[in-house]
């Protein structure tokens, strides 16, 4: 498997695309709208104060959809926000705000640019003679990688795709070690893969705070939301249990006959799904980022569930929820399991994925754990020159590590 | 007709495909190197002294296949170039650049970008630690629109586009006056209706000069390639019969009761191909850029024969001639024409039309003339804040005019 040109989200618009299942993804967003806002406000502030030139905000992991351009807009609103509250009132001119949207080569650009129109004309509606003028680019790239010019980005967002690891760590990649039956951190996992697994999100999150970093303009700002883990138990993640009834689904497959053993056996997620202390310890180590704020929130695994706690905890239609969480699971997953499985497995594997969720929810309403973090870039401590050389030379061969 | 959602180039990459069928623009992009490189080497030496930031280069209608990139490789190649003969001496850094390829939002991005870990691949393997750092963002939108904040791009390219009118002119477009049989200007054309797109031309090439001027910072430089006319009189200029050839295959079709009069009569290309004085007319009047360097040059109809003048000026075979003919202008206009007569007509008028221009070819062998034309951002002249006004609010409402 290579995460570059395997892992997209399900392309076009039909059903079982991303764009029509991505409601949980679109209630994170709105859940994180008040420590956006605030990061957009700040993020305005210092592109105004560094006299001149537009504000430049990406979105990592844009995907294609209609949370796409939610984040789009809701930028442009807090901007909008902060024109009536200040810009306007000193005669100031608008800034002018480009956005540049980021995911893998793979992702359905060209469904997102097709939409640009429609979305324009909504906005001006919506927002009138406040609505900045925007730009919106399409940037395919791994964000383990370099994706902008040093110092040129005020604000950077990205929402549910942090726990995407750049690639299966190479000695379970390479079967040295061994997560049989599984395909993520779960009950059986031996000790050895749960070590790589850390270590694997440890550099990557360390290495995305350091690119972001030589990316941002000085006092540049970060919001990041992704899905974490709430139990301090490795082996009992909250979202162990999605992959966990997916392996089991697959599992099923092979007693059937219909799955080899050994595909199931060598398939692994490039995912981690970290708590806020591990957030936490590689920020601190990283010493480019001051968070700002850092806060763990609940969703529900329906994505149509909009039942909150105090309603009582229960799961009224598990049937139904099952075959909600496995649409928007295919969603996600499907494009990686038809490379590995083939496309003929996908029906019967999400049937049976459906019922095993419901089972599981008739036991215990199981929720996703989301991180959001807002981060604001710390001074560089590196002498200038000496941090060139080291990400120039690295960057001619395609690496940062 | 609505030019930004209904004109693009063939999708894909299969038979019929654009990225199959555009030997024809290669071979221009290769004819302007030298102009190409000469303005890279003045827009890389202003980005150097505006004092650190990337290099930002734009390519206007980029379409997608083989010619997309190999912009991007020439710029590239020319900033290294520079960069053995300059910045290493000097010890300097290399300077990071920014490119954005842009296109109608109907434009197959996802074929570009799905092409550029081979390209990076390529690239690196070619020029090696010479290659400098780059981005490459894809952005969406008429180039008759704001693509970009003010004064941020360092490098305008443009090749075989600012021939496409932003629309079809009004009168015409809304039947008031009419052009009866053709399609373009051609030898039965009125004179109002050659007034009518003499005037599009002058209003598009304005706009567009006026708005790349906002966009470039001081000293940015320009390189357009586009299709022009030789002969003075506009009724029967090279490229009409390009046009007045279609024509004639659609009023072929019109005569079997295949396609309706109606039809072919309301069916109005957004295209005007100027001769180099009306080009050097309008960029006089927008006292907004000086003349580095204009040529018209010649290219073979047929994207395949390669042969000079001097080799006696024949068609060595007229029936491949015409279907190679056919294959290029059906990549380009293929998608126009089945959006306004249908899918079903593109097989049999394509097949008449191969044979029109090789009866054509038997008569003279025609040739596209391109002008090429290099530009540098003179300093402007209005005060700052009046001309912000004005563009502002034309923005908020999506217009410029």
């Amino acid at each position: 498997m290579k995460v570059e040109r395997d892992l997209h989200m399900s392309r076009g618009d039909g059903e079982d695309s991303y764009a029509s299942n991505s409601r949980l993804q679109e209630k994170s967003i709105l859940k994180t709208r008040p420590v956006l806002h605030k990061a957009v406000a700040a993020a305005h502030a210092s592109s105004l104060s560094s006299g001149g030139g537009a504000m430049v905000v990406a979105d990592l992991g844009c995907s294609s959809g209609p949370n796409t351009l939610l984040v789009v807009s809701e930028v442009l609103g807090a901007v909008a926000d902060r024109r009536e509250d200040l810009a306007m009132a000193a005669g100031a001119q608008p800034q002018h705000v480009q956005f540049f949207l980021n995911d893998l080569p793979g992702n359905d650009f060209n469904l997102v640019f097709q939409s640009l129109e429609l979305f324009k004309k909504l906005a001006v509606k919506d927002k009138g003679d406040a609505l900045p003028p925007y730009y919106v680019a399409g940037l395919p790239g791994s964000f383990y990688t370099r994706l902008f010019p040093d110092r040129c980005v005020h604000l950077f967002h990205s929402s549910y795709c942090l726990m995407w690891r750049s690639k299966v760590p190479d000695e379970l990649a390479g079967g040295a070690v061994v997560n049989e039956g599984n395909m993520y951190i779960w009950e059986t996992t031996p000790p050895a893969v749960v070590a790589l697994y850390r270590r694997q999100f440890q550099e990557d999150f360390s290495l995305f705070l350091r690119l972001r970093h030589r990316e941002l303009v000085s006092g540049g700002q970060m919001v990041l939301a992704f899905l974490g883990r709430k139990n301090k138990d490795v082996l009992h993640g909250e979202v162990s249990y999605m992959w966990g009834l997916l392996a089991q689904a697959l599992q099923s497959l092979v007693k059937q006959g219909r799955v080899e053993k050994e595909k199931l056996d060598s398939f692994n997620l490039p995912f981690y799904a970290p708590s806020v202390d591990e957030v936490r310890d590689v920020i601190r180590q990283s010493q480019a980022f001051d968070v700002t704020h850092i806060q763990l929130f609940e969703s529900n695994w329906d994505p149509h569930d909009d039942m909150e706690d105090d309603d009582g905890g229960l799961v009224l239609d598990g049937v139904q929820s099952g075959v909600n969480v496995a649409k928007c699971i295919r969603a996600v997953i499907g494009p990686l399991i038809a490379h590995h499985f083939g496309d003929h497995v996908l029906d019967g594997l999400f049937e049976l994925y459906a019922k095993n969720v419901a089972v599981h929810l008739q036991k215990v309403k199981t929720k996703y754990p989301v991180i959001v973090v807002s981060l604001k870039a710390s001074i560089s401590r590196a002498p200038k020159n000496q941090a060139n050389d080291k990400y120039y030379s690295g960057f001619t061969h395609g690496q940062f590590m």
